[in-house]
Parts: structure tokens; sequence; C-alpha cells
């Protein structure tokens, strides 16, 4: 596996990331199906149609609930749901952290009990590897902890060491050729520790690279910041990942501060709310003022959503709760951002990133929706 | 509006029935999609894919939670759903008369309470024309009394006087020249009764005309028996609807005695309960012995979903309580039903469908789901 740099334009980066199951142009948005499905149905069939490369699924769902070992019996996890293009899964930490009352982290790994029957989990480096080389991915991430929001800093410190002492243990572990394993930087928000951690993590010679810990409730400047100090010290000619983050206005101002990969639940999430993207800002559909209106969510939007239902229809399917809200609002939210993206990368060839994200943002933020 | 008869197989027919919004091809199953949406997240771009011919939706869900003024406004019920092919709406009639201790029956019409608020509305035989005109269908239903299974003869007597009565008064009320407007035999299970409702509506020179009041409890022979006594009383070159009728086996024990047109909110909720047609019988996909199975729901099927997924993975969705379970279910249901329907066509052309319904119910009944 290999990673292309075509073309900078500041900061800002156009790759060609090349994986066992094809080629993945970045910068890219990875859409997130949690339990080997995106939420909001939307089918692998859907995803072809709305172009995406990258589909993002959570070993700690597919370990507990799923079986890891079943979706390996059945030949994998681009077999079982059927996708023939790159995938890529977590390590499980990020999901075990959040269960705080939950779980006992000990320098061996995580005990935790699964908040929907109580039953008792443990996994360690060595076994999110296991677990991740069962279901196959193409890229898996190392087993991390991510430090809560506001901790304090010896908690940020010892949870920055222990990541990278089972970063290096996964590398142990890790068996198969045909995955690339991203180590990930840690640090909370510290200065010192982020710059810690991007030295550890770069002295690995990786196929890829993440930031992990931001967008876990701190303002956008603070995470602007940790990314615009910790993105030039991991390798510039390896692809960068910023995990969990994925508003249109996120991902641009990461690809300035030269991230190449996103992922996020927000799209399909805020579709299930009957928040729709579009370039003039968020649209809410169930406002009253919809109900008369027979246009498109979004006119400059070519997905078929806009293309075939008014925002009076989709205000009407959200107010009856019928499913085919969900899935129409996350097909179209999907559909905008890799659109958007396209946009990015034709825009980084072109030398005119900088141009396109002021225009975009200057007309999403004045949220002008007619 | 006209329906051609093109060919007979003993009582089954072969037609085809010119709407203002293109032609059907009868036999014909036809979708519902009570408040303008097909429950379980079937788009009309998808409707168009698997080749349904007539969407159904209902009146009364439509005047009490949408508005058909509103519809009107929006130009119509094919505009507001981006549906440009036939639209039957029912008369409220069936859904009025099931909210049993919440309406009070005059001559007038049903006074009632919406359960979901508990506001007072009032449907009569001329509301219910203006409501359906005002929503636009193709086709229109009489507002008809269909009276509770179980009912005494008094009453079943009662209903069908007065489902006559306001016949004429439906008759009286409609305005517009561009829908079909479908008189309702009722009667319930008396076979007097029912001739009499037969040749009542009968009498008039309507466009198409339906049998009511079945499917609501009673046994499959039963229903047989009075499908047998009524449809060949109604006219034979006019298409024949047999209401609220759905299943594999009743469409073809329906198209037997001669009927022309069917729907069913069955195949949708059934799909969301997990339940798949197939040609070896229904497939309750949540069963452990589908965990390893890798095959398709139906080896002949040519739908998407069995192109694309098996049944490991459709059962792992359905656990999971993924809606896209609901989707894909629905989706193979609804192309199911459309492409035994096609055979069916072709079959009474070929002057083989009791060949056809033979073999079909033989293995169907047999239920050796591989």
């Amino acid at each position: 596996m290999k990673y292309e740099l075509l073309k900078t334009e500041g900061l800002a980066k156009r790759g060609r990331f090349h994986t066992v199951h094809g080629v993945i142009e970045t910068p890219v948005f990875m859409n997130v199906g949690t339990v080997a499905a995106i939420k909001g149905a939307v089918s692998t069939d859907d995803l072809r149609e709305i172009k995406c490369q990258v589909e993002l699924s959570n070993t700690y769902h597919l370990h507990v609930r799923t079986g890891d070992k079943l979706i390996k019996e059945l030949g994998g996890l681009h077999r079982f749901m059927n996708w023939d293009r790159p995938i890529l899964t977590d390590s499980g930490g990020f999901q075990v952290f959040s269960l705080a009352h939950l779980r006992k982290i000990t320098e061996e790994g995580v005990e935790f009990r699964d908040p929907k029957d109580g039953k008792k989990h443990f996994i360690s480096p060595e076994i999110s590897m296991e677990i991740q080389q069962a279901i196959g991915a193409d890229i898996i991430m190392a087993f991390d902890w991510c430090a809560p929001y506001g901790c304090d800093y010896d908690t940020a410190k010892q949870a920055m060491e222990i990541t990278h002492r089972w970063l290096d243990r996964c590398i142990k572990a890790k068996t198969r050729e045909n995955q690339a394993l991203f180590p990930i930087c840690q640090g909370a928000f510290y200065d010192d520790l982020r710059k810690e951690s991007a030295a550890y993590v770069s002295d690995i010679d990786a196929v890829g690279y993440a930031i992990g810990g931001l967008s876990v409730g701190e303002d956008k400047e603070t995470m602007n910041h940790f990314v615009e100090l910790t993105a030039p010290l991991l390798p510039h000619n390896k692809p960068r990942y910023l995990m969990g983050v994925g508003t249109p206005e996120d991902l641009l101002d990461g690809i300035k501060r030269g991230i190449d990969m996103f992922d996020c639940v927000l799209p399909t999430r805020n579709a299930r709310n009957g928040s729709y993207f579009t370039h003039d800002g968020n649209l809410s559909i169930k406002q009253e003022r919809f109900i008369h209106d027979f246009g498109p969510v979004d006119k400059e939007c070519n997905c078929k959503v806009c293309g075939n239902y008014s925002r009076s229809y989709l205000r009407h399917l959200f107010k009856e709760q019928e499913i085919l809200s969900c899935m129409l609002a996350s097909y179209h939210n999907l559909y905008f951002l890799h659109n958007m993206m396209k946009e990015i990368r034709n825009a980084i060839e072109e030398n005119r990133f900088e141009e396109y994200r002021t225009e975009f943002l200057k007309r999403y933020h004045a949220g002008n929706i007619k």
C-alpha cells in the first residue's frame, strides 16, 4: 500500500492512496457504517452511486454485536457487506473509553461490560489486532486511549504514554501483510504532549498516521490549533487522518492544515434529525416555511434526492416520521460531502483551494437559505 | 379512461387499463403508500425500478395528517410525491370505520376523532369526493361502510344499504372528468346481500368496480367463496378490484376468480418484521440457521437485494435493527410481487395460468427453503 503526493497548495495536499481494494483519491471523507451498515438506510449499492471511496466500520460493535469470528468465517467484512472497495476499521478504543463507568483500564488492556447485555469483554492491543485482522479491513487502527475532554495534564500524559506502549504492542501483534496499520497521535489539549506524541508515532515507518482525541467537545478554534500544531509534525508524504471530524467547515479547515482523511457520523445523524447540508448552510427541513416550498433542498446539488423531491415533500416525510425521510436525507448529506471533496481535490490541483475554501465558507456561514 | 380486455383463461383476465397517467397492465398489484410514502423507505425512484404500475394512498391519512388542501395547492399528489404514473386513493371509509369507539355514523356521514390528537373530523360522501378530487388520483373510490367481520345480518344489510345511498351521492358530488370513480360492493359475509350489492353497483356505468369488506379476518375459503360469488356479477369488460388483498396466494386465488386489481400493506409490513417472499414460501430472516448462509434470499429473484446481499448479512441487519433491513426487505417483497404479476400476465396470454398457479402454489406451500 502506497500513498502518492500529487500536488500541494500551502499545507493542503492532493494525494492518491493505493490499497488492496483500489485507489483512494485524497482528501477523502469516509462513510461510517458502524455495524456493517450506514445508519439511515444507505445500502452499499447507494454508496457506489454517491461515489463513496472508503467505508469505515467500528471494531467495537462488530466484535461485541456481530462477532469478528463470524465475519472471518464468512470471508471478511468486504464480502459480508458486499463492498469491494477500501474499508477502514477503528481499534475499538474510542468506544471502550466512552463506557466511563463500565470499564477498567490496566497496562494489559481494558475490561468492560457491554451496556446492552452486561456481558464482560476484554480488549488489549493484541486482541484489537486479532479482531481487526479477522474483519479484514484495508486500513486498521492502533488500539489507543482517547483521554476525555477537559482531563488534567497527568491523565492526558498517562493516556498518551499508554497509547505509545500499546502502539508498539499492536505493531508486534500484527501479522497480515495486506493491511495498513495507522498509529494514532494523542496528547489531549496540551501542546507539549501533542508534540511528543506526534514525534513518537512519526518515528514509526507506517503507511499513514492518525490524529485522535480531537472533536470531543472543544471549540473549533481549539481543534484547529491542535490540528495546525500536529499535522505538520506527521510525515508529509503519507496520509494523515483526522478522526471523527466531518462537517463541511471542519473538512475545509482540516485540509487547509494538511489533513488527507476524515470520518464522521454527523452527516447521517443530522440527516435522521431532518438536517440537510446545503451550500447556504444547514437546512432544518421541519420548518413551517417549507410547507409550500416546491424547490429542491439545494438547487446546485445533483443528487437524486434534490433532483426528485421537493422541500415540501421532504418536510412531510420528516413530520410523518417515515423512515424514507432518514434514507433520503442521509443519501443527500453523504452525496453533498463526497461531491464537495471532489471539488476540493480539483481545486487543489488547480491551485485555487484557498479561494474555494473562502468562498464556500462565506456563503455557508451567511446561511441565506432561499 | 378505458379498460381493454385482451385475453381470458377461464375466469382469469388479462387486460389493459388506460388512465390519464399511463397504461396499467392487468392483473396488477398496487403498492400502498399510506401517507404519500411507502413504509419501509421505498422511494418513488425505487418504485420505478421495481416496475410498480400504480401507487395507492390513503385518503384518511392524507386528509387528517397532511391536508388535502395543501396537496391541491402543491399541484396534486402526483407532483407532491414525484410520481407521474397512476395513483389510486381509497375513500377514507375503511379507516374511519376501524375507529370503532371514536366515530358516530349518521345518514349524512361519519363524525370521528383522530386517535393521534383527539381532533374532531367529519367525512361524508360529498366530502370524500372533495378530498379525493383535491388529491387528484386517477382512480378514486366511493365512500362506503365496511361492516366489521362477524357482524349480524341486520348490521350487514344496513351497512350495504347506506353504502349504496352514499354511492349515489358520490356520483352526484364528483365533478372532475379525469378521475375514475369505482363503486364498492359490500354485503359482508351473506350471499344474498353480496348478490344484491353486486347487482346495485353493476347497474352504474362506472370505469371499474371494487369488492370491499373481504380480507377482514375471515379464513381463505370464506374469502374465496365470496370472491367467486361476487366477481362474476360485476361487469366482465371492466376492471375488478379486490381491496386489501395481496399475499402471493391471494393474488393467484383472486385472479383465478376474475379479479384485475389488488392492493395490500402486507408485503411491506412483513418486510419490517424480517419476512421475505420466496418461491419456496415465506422466509423469516431472523432464524439462526441463516447466520452462515451466504446465498441470496431467493436464488430465482433478479432484484438488487438478492443480487447483492446474503441471507447472513440481511439477518445481521434485522437483528441489529438497522433501518436498512426494512428498506431492503420491502424492496425485495414488492419486486417479488410485481415480477410474479408480470409472469401471471404472460401466463394468461399463453393460456397457461392455471398451470402456473398450480405449480407456484405447490412449491410455495411445500416451503422447502434451502
